[in-house]
């Protein structure tokens, strides 16, 4: 067994955890020319990093937690990634102790941002710094360049910026790395991302699904189809990867590898949590949700066995289709798809810019799309137009402002290039939704996103109805038009129903 | 000032808190000759009961909850209405230090039943029963019978249950109160009754929005369409008071009532407490969730004015229809309302099963139906369909047993009742969601509902495509349908691509 006792403040930083993740980030920092210390509870991880790929660049290794501390320069900076949870809570009491008021305790994992919060505060108290960072990309990302998110104060990010920045991926030159405002800011981005990638998967899922059950088109069509679409506004890395998966030919069955995979989505809780959030924010993301629902539907064995079993009403047809007609709807699905996607990106990015302004973090809008075009699952030409978007507004606290309407983007379907996308897309979107409707092939982000950005375009919209229906169950009041402050009652038990001003 | 000191052992009961829901709750059991102990922090609220209500039975006024306390036949009985959170944890700690192993509190308040189940725990550990308890009807349900929905021992509601279900409303005889199960379940119950409520409106407030701005009537003439599905199995609380609320007209403009009303949906949280609660357990609630988007998009003032400004394309039309195809649509939108509640009770019952099951709580789903039907917001004639639909079968946690399919019902789309329902309503009900989609007037959760059940009938979902794609950015494996127990990966990033069993 080897025993590490590296030399004091010998590294630029350092990485607590070598899993997969860890091992992987703290080779590309090594070979940034970053000198990096290594650290593992168990020290076989921590030896076969070195054996492997101690050769890449200046790792500095250590059998010892307070060796592992005393080998970071101060002020120091130690990037955890270990398992969200009780494992990372465990790692930052233990580091904590042994650092010193100015250093920075960087959690790279996928923590809900409401813990980071809690921890940033904790530590903030006793004089440290608390960074919650996502990183997007997975394991290659990690090790190629990912995506990275990191929160915390700005002060922590000079000392920290650069040897990230060095490390992310780059898009025309500039890094996909960026300081996302305070405490939790961070890792609320990468949630949101991650939500976005549910609805983007979930559309993209859709528009599959309608090409081959309503116009009729065999896989590898489909897999032609996806792959022209690169050129165009929907050239993204998921359209990329669909492209190849629906390519793909099962070697044992020689059927389409997409009909050998079991039709059950399985998850890890992301989209639940970007879900749950926008609730709890009062932000709409139907898209999002819409997303993960389908995933718990697909999975719902007992309920989909029983469902078929019962033989309900098809829809009125699932034929062929051919020649023009085929070509049509081809086109037609691919204006669906983008306008949902316009539609579904418009909620993540309503969800950050509430948050921003509740929390007061003041995040760049544009600058979080930029970050996002490299190194991440949702990576896509179209983010470049968001960036766009935003940069020629302001922040995302004025967003919300309602105030400042000029300054800014109330919603990111008012965007220029985004409106007139939507103007074109539309008359094609609400023909997919419609067909999808009435043959029963299910498009339920499709008509989601439809139905979000109608209730947005409505002058008015049923909640009036809604609101009357409130106050005389439950005399929860409304307001008049005629008077949009004041607050209303009717007596509705009463036999002359007389209407009353409460304030 | 009044200085009330009961005599001990006096009252069968107490009520705790007397804002309009505690004393109209006291009142009800006092005149059904229950001997109720009132108390109340602020004395003047006793006073003012006693005063203006003491005639109506035996009220046991106490100025101190010492005497409240002591002034309760054993084991006691004190049910706490005060507000959720804070004040409720605060009472609750009070009156325990106060009672002996045996005695029942019982929370009366709309607590999470997570809240429920930690203090149950608390309080069983300390001998004395805990009973979270749901009551609808609000405040004119209190007084003259609401649904009730109380949780805890089997031993505690020996002792509760008898007044409970003699002051609950009452449906062919049959009280609107049982036993849910244990600790949380009444909590968690009537949390879905109030998402279910949430979908019911949204869903009332689509038909009459299609009604209007597709169809072309006048608020009057909706009104009177609504008032005749009086006469059909749309017949409910919610029918009727959207009959009347359209039904009425503005005294100081002459115009429709609902046309002055500010058309922003507010909400107290339960919608969105069901839908999170939904995404935890893994159960897709759309309709749910899409009514409560709805509610929020519907608030987004900021959002609304830019989009509308924006001019985005409209929909293909919308115009005034006129004789029969004016009544074919009218009948089109009735079935369509009508499948999509289906849709939308049968998320919240599947959100109920699956909590029972993973609780342990054991919950009969048809007597749940069986105690809405009276005193609360979504009693309805359909809810005896769904009693009998669950009669005929098991309880809930044997509804989640998959091994157990002929003795249950799996969703309760699958009821003979409503499968021959939908068999009949969805034809016309995919036509409504086509003409939504194409005309521009939105209805998110005809359409959400709609695609819930073209999804859970699919023979296959694209869920097969989104695990290909989780497999090739994330290597989160997949399952073969030749080998549904198999752990699977593609080696997408070799060039040969080959397939791992990984287990």
């Amino acid at each position: 067994m080897s025993d590490f006792t590296p030399a004091p403040a010998s590294a630029d930083l350092g990485v607590f955890g070598l899993g997969v993740m860890g091992a992987n980030l703290a080779r590309n920092l090594a070979r940034h020319g970053h000198s990096v210390a290594v650290f593992n509870r168990t020290l076989a991880r921590t030896e076969r990093l070195m054996e492997r790929y101690g050769s890449e660049g200046d790792f500095v290794p250590a059998s010892d937690l307070k060796d592992f501390v005393a080998s970071l320069r101060t002020p120091r900076v130690a990037i955890i990634m270990v398992q969200a949870g009780a494992a990372t809570e465990a790692v930052i009491e233990e580091l904590s102790a042994l650092m010193e008021p100015g250093d920075i305790i960087v959690d790279a994992g996928n923590t809900l941002y409401t813990d980071t919060r809690r921890r940033e505060e904790a530590l903030r108290e006793r004089g440290l710094h608390f960074v919650g960072m996502g990183v997007s990309g997975g394991e290659e990302g990690a090790l190629l360049g990912p995506s990275i998110m990191p929160g915390g104060t700005a002060e922590s990010y000079n000392r920290l910026g650069p040897m990230l920045e060095s490390i992310s991926a780059h898009v025309d030159g500039e890094p996909c790395c960026t300081h996302v405002g305070p405490d939790g800011a961070g890792h609320f981005v990468k949630l949101v991302h991650n939500g976005i990638e549910y609805a983007d998967m979930q559309l993209i899922a859709e528009a599959y699904s309608l090409l081959r059950y309503v116009a009729g088109l065999s896989v590898p069509e489909i897999a032609e189809v996806f792959r022209s679409w690169k050129d165009s506004e929907l050239d993204s890395y998921l359209i990329d990867i669909t492209t190849e998966v629906l390519s793909r030919t099962d070697p044992v069955t020689g059927r389409p590898f997409v009909d050998v995979v079991v039709d059950a989505a399985g998850q890890k809780g992301t989209g639940v949590w970007t879900t749950q959030t926008a609730l709890e924010l009062g932000v709409a993301v139907p898209a999002i949700a819409e997303a993960t629902f389908a995933r718990a539907v697909s999975s719902a064995a007992a309920a989909r066995a029983a469902v078929r079993a019962a033989d309900l009403a098809p829809g009125t047809s699932e034929s062929t289709l051919s020649g023009q007609d085929r070509e049509a709807f081809i086109d037609a699905v691919k204006q669906a798809l983008y306008g949902s996607k316009i539609a579904a990106y418009a909620q993540g990015f309503d969800e950050i810019a509430t948050a921003s302004a509740q929390f007061g973090w003041n995040i760049d809008l544009g600058a979080m799309a930029r970050i996002w075009r490299g190194g991440c699952i949702i990576r896509a030409r179209f983010l470049d137009d968001i960036t766009r978007a935003y940069n020629s507004t302001g922040s995302a606290d004025n967003a919300s402002n309602a105030d400042n309407e000029d300054a800014h983007l109330a919603s990111l379907l008012t965007a220029p290039v985004f409106a007139s996308a939507l103007v074109q897309a539309l008359p094609a979107w609400r023909q997919v939704v419609a067909i999808s409707a009435l043959t029963g092939v299910p498009a339920p982000a499709f008509a989601s996103s439809l139905a979000y950005v109608d209730q947005l375009r409505a002058d008015r919209l049923p909640a009036a109805l809604i609101q009357g229906q409130r106050d005389f169950f439950g005399s929860h009041t409304y307001h008049r038009v005629d008077d949009p402050e004041g607050i209303y009652h009717t007596l509705w038990a009463a036999p002359e129903r007389t209407e009353e001003k409460w304030n």
